[in-house]
């Protein structure tokens, strides 16, 4: 249907987890791509099931009982002609190398796309890290960073609390109220002299533009690392 | 996975009709639905291919081209089981009877809530019409009102150029710049008394925030009517 490289792609997109943390990182797929018209856009296919169990309390305790919902979803982007899948959610990166594996898809990886960059910026000191509980327990960026030799600042207890409402808060439409609460868990690891602090989780960047204070701190924002990603794979050989 | 009956249910979007439009719709959704965590969201499916061949075109001269990519999107939803299919563009509505016949699917029809809004409202004088030269052309509204007897104002050809730059301009992710076009269409609506105006193309509600003179005539945007008509439908019973 095109004689253009970038449409023998189908970016599959593993989401729902949650479903605006989702609608906008496929906004900011679209709006990042060089286009002038729809034809220059990619090809895309989303699967959102919010059903999916929760990905935070799996993490935390060591369950897999989100698997078998991912696994149907990414089987079923198999099933329609995906080529690569891209996952919308942190927490959801512990079972990524398990459904690459199960599925024989090509999965780009979010956390490794934002490893990659602050290896690049070789901050003075510590990365600031704000994500679930359960990215944060998992360690999933923590390993990452340990190999780039990058010093994470992991947020305290009092900072984690306000995560978790601000999370909680974007999930439920409530975006401004959020801003506040991710406001005082920056601001906790600003005083710690983290710098950038890196948003891994895909709900905090739909609460930015609502930051009391903005610009205290550059703040890193792994969906834009991961869109940028697709766009480089599939405007290859274009 | 789920006791919740609204996860029986797997809404298709057949788009990319433009991208940003599909992703703008996907938020939208999500935003309106009644939901406090990610479980009470729906289950969304979105093929989103953006070499589609022009629709516009299409309705204006009479031809399928689009079809055929249409009707592989359609399956390609009916592949993984999508149980109700809706179509985040106006122009492309032409083809959705065929595309309903063709696939068996259920479709959620954008134009014909908007019409059922408009009758309800039985607004004085006549009702504006904004859409692509293919929607206008192809009578896909005019139709519908003539049998709710709702008169129908339409653009004339100054008007229709600027709201086909808008359009342009959105597809392009210029939104501000498609706000004042937007404007310039919609103001010579007013001047001949049209009330409300309907937004019959999925790109222009992304220029509406940038409207140099916002609140000047009352506008319907059957995006909100498509995605509440979803939500009602996947909501009875729950």
């Amino acid at each position: 249907m095109s004689d253009d490289a970038r449409h023998d792609h189908l970016v599959g997109v593993l989401g729902g987890m949650g479903p605006a943390a989702t609608a906008a990182f496929y906004a900011k797929l679209v709006r990042r791509t060089p286009a002038t018209r729809d034809q220059d856009h990619l090809r895309v296919a989303v699967w959102a099931d919010p059903t999916v169990p929760d990905r935070v309390a799996a993490a935390v305790n060591g369950s897999d009982e989100p698997y078998p919902a991912m696994l149907h979803g990414a089987l079923r982007l198999r099933d329609i002609g995906a080529t690569e899948v891209v996952i919308p959610c942190h927490t959801a990166h512990v079972f990524l190398p398990r459904l690459a594996a199960d599925t024989g898809l090509r999965f780009l990886d979010m956390v490794h796309e934002t490893i990659r960059e602050l290896a690049r910026r070789r901050p003075a000191g510590g990365v600031g890290l704000l994500g679930t509980r359960g990215t944060i327990v998992s360690g999933l960026y923590q390993a990452g960073c340990r190999e780039a030799r990058l010093d994470v600042v992991e947020p305290d207890d009092a900072a984690q609390a306000h995560l978790d409402v601000a999370i909680a808060l974007v999930k439920q439409g409530e975006v401004e109220a959020a801003g506040q609460q991710l406001q005082r868990a920056l601001d906790a690891l600003v005083e710690r002299d983290a710098s950038p602090v890196v948003l891994a989780c895909t709900e905090l960047p739909l609460a930015v533009p609502y930051l009391p204070a903005p610009g205290r701190v550059e703040l890193i924002d792994p969906t834009d690392l991961l869109a940028d990603a697709i766009i480089r794979e599939c405007l290859v050989g274009t």
